[in-house]
């Protein structure tokens, strides 16, 4: 593994987990108002995007993050419709 | 210029422009209380490795994406600072 993918790896961590973070909180606070759905139904789709991408280059930090982060923004999205 | 390279400029362009409705939401209502300010802290470490990541590749996508994405959390966090 060389340095780029390592940081490839780093990067793709922490933009992934840092969906977690977001999803406590509307899981603990049952508030999800000043949550914008729009914004994570475009970066959904933009994370496929970027799964594609990351297929296409054979790039393993872009497939692995991108699967992750697209299972951690689907998260979010259920607890802004559940709350609203 | 490739096809490859076409989505990730769509994948860039879709996670990017995804920030713009919550920064104008969070603008409108000046409400900012559900957003989770570790989660936009963390993301922005995380732009940072990837604008890293994309120099390092040489892959203009990567790279011009995650300068815009980067304002754009930048532009989150002074809001969810400033209204809390």
């Amino acid at each position: 593994m060389n340095y780029t993918t390592i940081i490839g790896l780093l990067a793709g961590a922490l933009t992934t987990f840092s969906f977690l973070p977001q999803f406590l909180r509307a899981w603990k606070t049952r508030s999800t108002k000043d949550i914008s759905l729009v914004m994570y139904i475009i970066f959904s789709a933009g994370i496929l995007m970027w799964l594609l991408y990351g297929i296409l280059l054979g790039e393993l930090p872009i497939i692995i993050a991108n699967i992750v982060a697209f299972l951690f923004n689907l998260m979010i999205i259920y607890l802004k419709l559940k709350y609203k």
